[in-house]
């Protein structure tokens, strides 16, 4: 713990978090801009599908979402990033100990915050991670649609670069499925667009989907 | 507008209106990051401020504020930088016609937005320009203290480069005073520590205020 803060060690606590998350701006992911420039870091990414959850509230199926708990989800979801990094939705190898990793990482992270508020962290964290309620599925489903929509507007970089094929995406997409009629059309849209155009492969394994 | 997605206009609308604003991602602030590595971008300062309102909303002089509103507030308040750019806080010339620039970027990006939501966003925005309710004046608050701790952390590298002394930090942070005896208290320590650091210039105009 750094020096107090106007001796209240609350808002001292409460400093030091916000001072350790402005490094979730220096994560990248393996998503680019839409202008290509460069790789988006996760802070970003975060602030964007923040607001993706708010214009496309209305296509959830589910009437009356709670989309304030919707909204502090995903500011934090990924926060975790801080010390795990950020596993590629692809690398399969990455993911074995992902649990692990994030899980630690989230104890660390929250538990820099007043102790009586770090459990309401680490719920609603796991909340998004578990991904059963009707909000945290939601959360997920844009979480995995902004890279979709990224990589169509990019001429697929990210899918070329990794070799991504068409059944990879749309297993990705199940949260969209599930939550949006709506957007689940346009991610076969944008899919099948993508295919079209030749930024990204199809495969035989997709067809079962 | 580009072809129709699903043969959906108002979807159609929203999604072009989510690519366009990843451009927000590429609009550079005059902060830096806390690790110094590069200038903070206006789409990851935004996330930053709109969980800061999480985090310190018991802070607060006014109970139950609208946490919801304030989230959407700071998550689109900066969008208009994408046409106006980021006009430097202490830039007394930009301020001439920011107002204007402003208003034109907003009636361009707001007006993507199907248009029974639309004049949703414009309140939404105004009402964080005008500074007049209680969340739109806590809103602004953690927007004015979130580079006062960027520049704390980093040994005032954009205080410097800027020439900014004590007097001009004092008065952006009218917000802070008016919502937040706590983090009022917290500003004027955190202010007085960096010209005790010798990372903020003193100035007599300061004494008045």
């Amino acid at each position: 713990m750094t020096d107090l803060w106007i001796d209240n060690e609350r808002l001292t606590k409460q400093i030091s978090f916000l001072v350790e998350i402005d490094k979730l701006k220096t994560v990248l992911r393996k998503t680019f801009l839409i202008d290509k420039s460069r790789l988006e870091n996760t802070a970003e990414h975060s602030w964007h599908v923040s607001l993706m959850a708010v214009v496309l509230l209305e296509h959830a199926n589910e009437p009356s979402l709670d989309l304030n708990r919707i909204i502090r989800m995903l500011l934090l979801h990924d926060l975790v990033e801080i010390d795990a990094g950020d596993t590629f939705a692809y690398d399969s190898q990455g993911y074995l100990d992902k649990e692990e990793r994030e899980q630690a990482a989230a104890a660390r992270l929250f538990g820099m915050l007043p102790d009586d508020v770090k459990g309401e962290w680490m719920t609603l964290w796991r909340e998004f991670e578990d991904g059963t309620t009707r909000e945290a599925k939601y959360a997920a489903a844009l979480d995995r649609l902004q890279p979709v929509i990224h990589n169509h507007y990019t001429g697929g970089v990210s899918w070329k670069k990794n070799g991504i094929v068409r059944s990879q995406v749309l297993k990705r997409l199940d949260p969209v499925r599930e939550t949006s009629d709506t957007l689940w059309k346009f991610a076969q849209e944008i899919i099948q667009r993508s295919i079209d155009m030749g930024i990204l492969f199809d495969d035989p394994t997709a067809k079962e989907v």
